[in-house]
């Protein structure tokens, strides 16, 4: 049995309901006994939706399904299960998908385009469809508004603890809720969407402006974290907007000031989710963001920090709460991004550690040692090309990670 | 103490002298008492060099030196420190690298241009020139033809074990020797050249052509191993040509059918070399070879394959002895290259696991997993787009490579 994460918050936050939302979990049998493996969720009709897919090229049918439903913006329903991605099992994949997505748009009275499903799980063993359309027949009959920890707990695999966020915000004359949801905790890599993130609200937003706003924020947040480098076949992020409370003209582009208080809590809740993701990174022990300023692009930022955030002598490093600044160096040369050597500036918490290409005479590593004993570490470089910057965020590499991945499966 | 990797060859290898090579190692006090640190090589005058090096943006000051002294094709002298990579030490390293060669000059009597140097270790500690200046002088009393095991042990770093292989050829009418030594167990990815390797022939091959030479077999060995994805800032790779056996007429380009021994053994040799940097991977407990075949070109084969290599899920599994095809499947997936999900073919050992994108119906996973209870595992996946493939290797990644990188310094 694998313990919470040490970095955990220390509760699940209070998720109201949203108006147009039911949710229902339970078990249906894919997951090892008793644990719930299966989530339904059903919209009012008028939802919008928006979404953004992994890219993987061996991603999952529940993926394809996704892109394709994604096309015509309106969603009625959503399938999640855990304990299988039913990922790389071809035709018999495909067909469960259908069997699924029949089922739920008959319980719901919508038609299939409406219905939204995610897999996550084990790769290559075929799901068994009969189970997931039982289980969804059993879930529709108990539907509530309130049922968002027990849907957080449903899409679970190798987390320690479910995870969401809310925020409640100015809309227009009116407020709105954001709810959102996720799991993941390995097989993180950003550039490819992310794990499952399923989000909702009641503000009648769109779902063309609904995408704009999901893309602004993703490329902050869920884009922006790294555990392992590896990038699931099943990678998810959803955001349905019931319409319950519009705006008056409604808006039409993303720039819309009005829009601006939901951008932002959109774009925190988002981050919030994907820190809790890091957070639960397999065995780890310390939550680290890594920020590099002075870069000629934003790309090239980007490159630099997640090639420092995915080298594994940088994570070993920090779990073994050592103040190896050379592996930053080293990082941040295999990056590939432009850097200066001899300007690069790096800096661990609030210690400035090297100028100009070189450690500062008077640098006492003292404070940085006792820095590095904390839980959240801060990494920085000034790469001493330009003016672009940014942060991403991972955890350290431990015995953990290794534990639970040499046996996952036996 | 690490304990000698078990995937180690039983000894090190015979390395008969090479006409025109004279070596001389032992300890000058940079690295923990007692253990050698430094190596001196020196060449007759009429020897060639070629060399790759790292592409690290935050290369050491020797990589920069040898880059400029390769220019002209002559080599003399090679200086070779461990303990102390003189990497990111600014205008203190550069002074250290043009006194070392400016003593290695005076003792052999040439001029500094031809002289060679590289430092492997700690990044960003100042590196003594004072004790390497003084260990020159004393090496350069030593020097003799048959010392390449010292040699090799002196390069060593967090190596387990000391590395070197030895092969004769037919070169025209005569006969050539081919030594090479290597180091390097972590911190090693290819596309940056590589670790440290020197190699050195009595054959008489004009710097050019040793280059060409050179280059087109690093691509399929050094370039062609990964252990953590990492790359050093002092990765070099030299070869030597003392010109002792001539050619008559000598090669003018590497297509000449005489070199063609010499072509074979050379690469025979860097893949002999390569591999035994990854048996000396840190934590290695297996060699895994990972073979692309159907891919729409070599390029996209090799980053499939790295991509495969790279990944610590499939690593960890490896390391779990866990036949868990899905991870080739999901990091075939995020690498980037052309792969057709439904034609997928994917092999561990002689066992066809998958076709068409799918478990094969009558797939027993009892023989695999009995296969992945050995040290040599071999990894292949056909990505059913074209004809191009390529091979990589590496190791698994273990609770020993937590325990060793995560205290190096401390």
């Amino acid at each position: 049995m694998i313990e919470r994460s040490p970095l955990a918050p220390t509760s699940f936050p209070a998720l109201p309901a949203i108006d147009g939302v039911r949710l229902a979990a339970g078990n249906c049998g894919i997951r090892h006994e008793g644990r719930p493996d299966l989530l339904l969720m059903t919209f009012d009709q008028g939802t919008q939706v928006a979404g953004v897919l992994t890219k993987s090229l061996t991603r999952s049918a529940a993926v394809d399904w996704c892109r394709d439903a994604l096309q015509n913006g309106h969603a009625r329903a959503l399938v999640v299960n855990s304990g299988n991605a039913n990922a790389f099992t071809g035709a018999a994949g495909l067909d469960a998908v259908h069997q699924t997505v029949g089922r739920a748009a008959a319980v719901t009275g919508c038609v299939e385009q409406d219905v939204f499903v995610a897999s996550t799980g084990v790769i290559g063993e075929p799901l068994s469809d009969e189970k997931i359309v039982a289980g969804i027949e059993q879930l529709n009959r108990s539907l509530t508004g309130d049922q968002w920890e027990p849907a957080a707990q449903a899409i679970r695999t190798t987390d320690t603890f479910a995870k969401g966020g809310s925020y409640a915000v100015p809309f227009g004359d009116r407020s709105v809720t954001i709810n959102g949801i996720a799991k993941g905790s390995g097989m993180i890599a950003p550039d490819m969407a992310t794990m499952l993130s399923f989000i909702a609200t009641d503000a009648a937003i769109p779902a063309k402006i609904l995408q704009d706003l999901l893309n602004a924020a993703n490329d902050r947040t869920f884009n922006a974290i790294t555990v392992d480098s590896d990038t699931s076949t099943s990678d998810t992020v959803l955001v349905f907007a019931t319409g319950k409370v519009p705006m008056d003209p409604p808006p039409t582009r993303i720039t819309d000031r009005r829009l601006k208080p939901f951008r932002r809590a959109l774009e925190l809740l988002m981050k919030d989710l994907a820190h809790q993701i890091v957070r639960d990174g397999e065995g780890a022990t310390k939550f680290i963001e890594v920020t590099v300023t002075g870069a000629g692009s934003r790309r090239d930022a980007k490159r630099i920090a997640l090639a420092i955030a995915n080298s594994p002598l940088v994570k070993t490093a920090v779990a073994g709460e050592d103040a190896n600044w050379g592996r930053i160096v080293m990082a941040i040369g295999k990056s590939g991004g432009r850097a200066d050597r001899d300007r690069l500036r790096i800096s661990i918490g609030d210690t400035v550690i090297t100028e100009n290409g070189q450690v500062l005479p008077d640098y006492d590593e003292a404070p940085v040692a006792a820095y590095m004993k904390g839980q959240e570490i801060r990494l920085a470089a000034d790469v001493g090309i330009g003016k672009s910057s940014a942060t991403v965020w991972t955890c350290d590499l431990t015995h953990g990670y290794i534990s639970i991945n040499a046996d996952y499966r036996s």
